[in-house]
């Protein structure tokens, strides 16, 4: 049994693929509050000029329209949110007064976007987003804690290995203003396209927007460099380019690498051809690869922005980070990478012996959830086969008899058939029947 | 603090509000798996004719456009679900081949109706719900079971106490067959009423649709009965009305209260002016009271019907309950009869003696975490005085002081003044301080 999608690009999970989403959430989760996040969620709908004011984006919004709006009645202008750091931003505004900054927090949301629907691309899908954001200033050391988290948050999940993929707009920038590129934002969105059109396009782009031949090999040679330490620093300085921004960026790669390097050996590295096409970025920026995934694309992206939310003279500079739930679980459904060990939450099946003696069974089925079991009782009185291939056909590991005239009550394992004596007061399962677990 | 809404209708809680509904889920969920019903989410968009099918809501209605849609391009009419009843019909239809059946499941999503906003109704709001349905026949003894889970689920959760409120369409039908009145649903679309324009209007309406003066006294001597056991058979066999619909219905909802009174006494009562206004429900209904918020109506409604679900030849009768949690919390929260014993997950602050030293920090606060202590190092080196009252506006109970010299790592309770030297690889807050806990 396969996940459905009836309606193009808005995927539903089979029961026993949303037990494997919820185990998934339950461990972000976890990992999230045990760094101080606080959960939050917002509301779907945004004003469309809240939506809008990224211009790229507004071609992915869904309007809402209320069916019986009466003739002629003023109604806001209302989309469905396409990401969680927009209304993020939002919330941020409205409620800084009442927010103790830095305030972290998590949210594990649905989004939509009306895009053409492909594969591992959906009209609805749930995101769980990471930010931290502080009043005035946000102290750089930010920027490294976003990796620890998100390297224990997916490190949690029986998932192939992930590796998350960082470099820093700063350096990138003061890098090419050293060079003498005037417009490093548009080098930037050249850079990015790298993986999809290949360094000889890249440096016809460069070359064609007034790029010399060496300009245009200065900036393919830095994209190029890759470390798991800081001895990218040393071949950035090979290059031989100076500028205060390419110190700062250094410094503060150096920072987040090392930070990494330390708590998870691994994890991150240094990849100076990340550039995230979304131009709000001003610092770090994050992508990460999943091993055996790498064609997919990043399915945890984000940065550190420092223009996304301010109000006047208040701003809320902030960094955080993505991770694509719908589209990572997508990917591993696909290919039967990662499941449930059983397909419902029941442990047990108490079977029936007649309508009649049906609080009987209840009285048992009480007994076991009041010590965390969780239980059914038969649908109906049928012949005990049947009710033990109800069992199995649902994928309930353990079937309760009830005590029958001088047989005491017994319980059956229908995976191995043994059938021992129980008490309903005092009976566990293994601790690996208790729930369905990931794996 | 408290919620916040700058889009009338569109609630969005405070991070310690989300605490507080993040646990009210878990503990839902929690009797829900006991129970063995499995999870779903279905997508948040249906079929515009799907949404239409019942009349009567087609006014709360949101439908969706996509803002940049091709000019001339055809698009599906979709709307947002405004319930999970009829995203759960489509659903079971859909996958009816894949599906064991009877299929227990539980559906927590936000839901949205375009209706105008008034206090303790939103137009973006959380429901909790569970159904059982089966293909074909649908035993009575489930409409017995979904109070037992509704009952031990509200009632691990620190509200005042609910009591659930039941009668059974069958009954009503019967009875007011047997007393002679050929439009049975508009009889119980008037007692409906009741509460609202009271029983002198509500035999005056009945009396104007052609009921005489002692029928309509009936009507109103039957939706007078109410009682906690199966003693409402004898006033309702006192009113010397037969019927077999009548005996049908009585015998259901004798097994309902009886069924529930040997789980959880006092939990539900037979009340025979119950009549729900929406018109799919077929034999037992539900409604429940919370003790000192009855003004506000029922939080928690649903009952049993036959027609929801069918395509062809194929019927999936069911029967299921919604909780409706934003209202619920909406209630609790106005008059803070619900909260967290504080508002972050955080345990613990890591206190931090220079910039430099910020790794000595983070790994006091790595070995907390990784014993399942919520931990966060302070944001920046200020004066201890400032991180301890940094601690305290988070309501982050301890603040940690690594070691110093030849002074050894430190703990303080902020709360008590308390401060004892701690091993980062040993120590543990009390049991209660762990986790943010309902009260």
């Amino acid at each position: 049994m396969s996940l459905s999608a009836s309606l193009s690009g808005f995927p539903e999970w089979t029961p026993a693929q949303r037990i494997v989403e919820q185990q998934v959430l339950d461990r972000l989760r976890r990992t999230f509050e045990l760094y101080g996040f606080s959960s939050l969620e917002t509301r779907a709908v945004e004003p469309l000029d809240q939506l809008l004011r990224k211009g790229e984006t507004s071609k992915e919004v869904y309007t809402l329209h209320r069916l019986q709006a009466a003739e002629g009645e003023e109604e806001a202008s209302l989309g469905l949110h396409f990401d969680l750091t927009v209304p993020f931003a939002r919330y941020v505004l409205e409620n800084a007064g009442r927010l103790q900054f830095p305030f972290r927090r998590y949210q594990i949301q649905k989004v939509w976007r009306g895009e053409k629907p492909q594969e591992g691309r959906y009209r609805e899908f749930l995101q769980a987003d990471i930010d931290i954001v502080d009043r005035d200033t946000l102290p750089p050391h930010y920027e490294a804690e976003i990796p620890l988290v998100i390297g224990d948050a997916l490190r949690s999940l029986p998932i192939p290995a992930v590796k998350i993929m960082v470099n820093n707009r700063k350096l990138c920038e003061g890098f090419y203003l050293g060079l003498g590129l005037a417009e490093p934002d548009e080098v930037l969105r050249t850079v990015d396209k790298l993986d999809k059109i290949g360094p000889d396009r890249v440096a016809e782009v460069l070359m064609n927007a007034g790029a010399s031949d060496a300009q245009a090999k200065a900036v393919l040679a830095l994209a190029e460099i890759r470390s798991s330490d800081a001895s990218f620093e040393a071949a950035v300085r090979g290059l031989g380019v100076e500028h205060p921004l390419l110190d700062e960026g250094v410094a503060e790669l150096a920072a987040v690498v090392e930070t990494a390097r330390e708590h998870a050996p691994g994890l991150v590295e240094a990849t100076l051809k990340i550039a995230r096409g979304l131009d709000y970025y001003t610092g770090t920026v994050y992508e990460t690869e999943l091993a055996g995934y790498e064609r997919y694309g990043s399915i945890c992206s984000g940065g550190r922005y420092d223009n996304l939310a301010s109000a006047g003279k208040d701003v809320f500079p902030g960094v955080g980070i993505s991770i694509g739930v719908s589209r990572l679980l997508g990917l591993l459904f696909a290919q039967n990478a990662i499941s449930a060990s059983r397909p419902v939450p029941t442990a047990v099946l108490v079977a029936l012996w007649n309508e009649e003696e049906r609080p009987v069974s209840n009285r048992v089925a009480a007994a076991l959830r009041s010590r965390g079991i969780a239980t059914e009782v038969a649908p109906v009185p049928a012949k005990l086969g049947k009710q033990i291939r109800y069992a199995e056909r649902r994928g309930i590991p353990y079937v309760w008899f009830p005590a029958n005239g001088d047989i005491p009550d017994q319980v059956k394992d229908i995976r191995s058939g043994e059938q021992v004596a129980a008490d309903s007061a005092g009976w566990n399962p293994p601790a690996e029947d208790m729930a369905p677990t990931l794996q």
